[in-house]
């Protein structure tokens, strides 16, 4: 009998384009290692202000490398990515729905996050665009007033904001965020320390020189 | 006849563990392609107020996960590191006597850079310590006179102010900071990336799945 192995926590953010790039190989990393993938959408807002932290583009000369490295790192892991025009971009309507389809229809939620994560970073759907998310909804099979319904729902926002203020207790301060049996990853960047981690234990000081 | 290829222009600071573990693996890693490592010793200080930034560990949350993140990202690449304390200290006599080596015994400025960090991070010496720093010059080959001589002299601090500057104004505001025939890449953990780019082109974009 083998021990049923926990499930990978991953925190992402609809705005982010490393949140989206990780989006595009978590799940292949994690079945290479028999792993699921838990999805949590959160809000970027919510974590900067807990940490004290600003979104890297908020700042003077390091907005220019992050806008470059975006693209470089998307090219890096092999991931279609467009800047897109507005960025960044508020996104708890497509968070609400997410956690919606969570609760209500679990398989579905993480490509729900899927279709709105390449639909705003490969073609330039602006989630925050209310008719455009609508449209977006009924791409997916969602019927667009049923999807509006969710998004200006009081339970739809207070799910969301408990989610959020549930991720900053658990010590999420940016995304993308992972969580590997207790041992948290922050950063598209951290994918071979996580791989390696799952691989068990290599992570093994040697002497100085031969690196 | 072959083209003399550039070297790679690496920035670092004395207190920043990621700078650290990113000096043991940068010659290395420029020798596997041919290249030479260009040093340049500056001050986060600096750069963090040009970019409006703070030290990842003066955040709330990030704090906590960063000091981990240290100790791991060392372990992932193979170095012996231990947080130092008192951890982070200001280093501008270290910095100042590297870019007097630069000048004068442009040989040996990389090696001072070595033996300093790897006192810091692997045998807690406070290099911000004048005792301390004095004693790890003699170590060197430095009589310890004469490395006060240079820290305190108006001529270093100008010169270290000088190199902070103009690294600010070249687009650097962290460290380690790497430029690549004119590509910038920030972090220990763009190693990746830069391996990469020495190769030749590879960042190329595949379609989506089979990450």
């Amino acid at each position: 009998m083998t021990v049923p192995q926990s499930a990978i926590e991953f925190w992402f953010d609809f705005s982010s384009p490393y949140s989206y790039i990780a989006s595009e190989w978590i799940e292949a990393l994690a079945a290479r290692h028999g792993r699921t993938v838990r999805w949590n959408a959160i809000l970027l807002g919510v974590t900067f202000q807990a940490a004290e932290l600003r979104s890297p583009v908020d700042h003077p000369i390091k907005r220019d490398y992050t806008l470059h490295d975006f693209e470089r790192s998307a090219r890096y892991a092999g991931v279609p990515y467009s800047l897109p025009d507005p960025f960044p971009i508020p996104t708890q309507n497509a968070a609400r729905v997410f956690w919606w389809l969570a609760d209500e229809q679990p398989a579905t939620a993480a490509a729900w996050a899927r279709h709105c994560l390449r639909a705003y970073f490969t073609r330039n759907v602006n989630l925050a665009d209310v008719s455009q998310l609508k449209a977006l909804a009924v791409e997916f099979g969602i019927d667009g007033e049923v999807a509006e319904g969710v998004w200006t729902s009081p339970e739809a926002k207070a799910r969301l904001r408990r989610v959020c203020d549930d991720a900053v207790a658990h010590g999420v301060f940016g995304a993308p965020f992972f969580v590997v049996d207790g041992e948290p990853f922050w950063g598209n960047d951290r994918r071979g320390q996580i791989e390696r981690w799952l691989q068990g234990g290599s992570f093994q000081v040697t002497a100085h020189g031969d690196l």
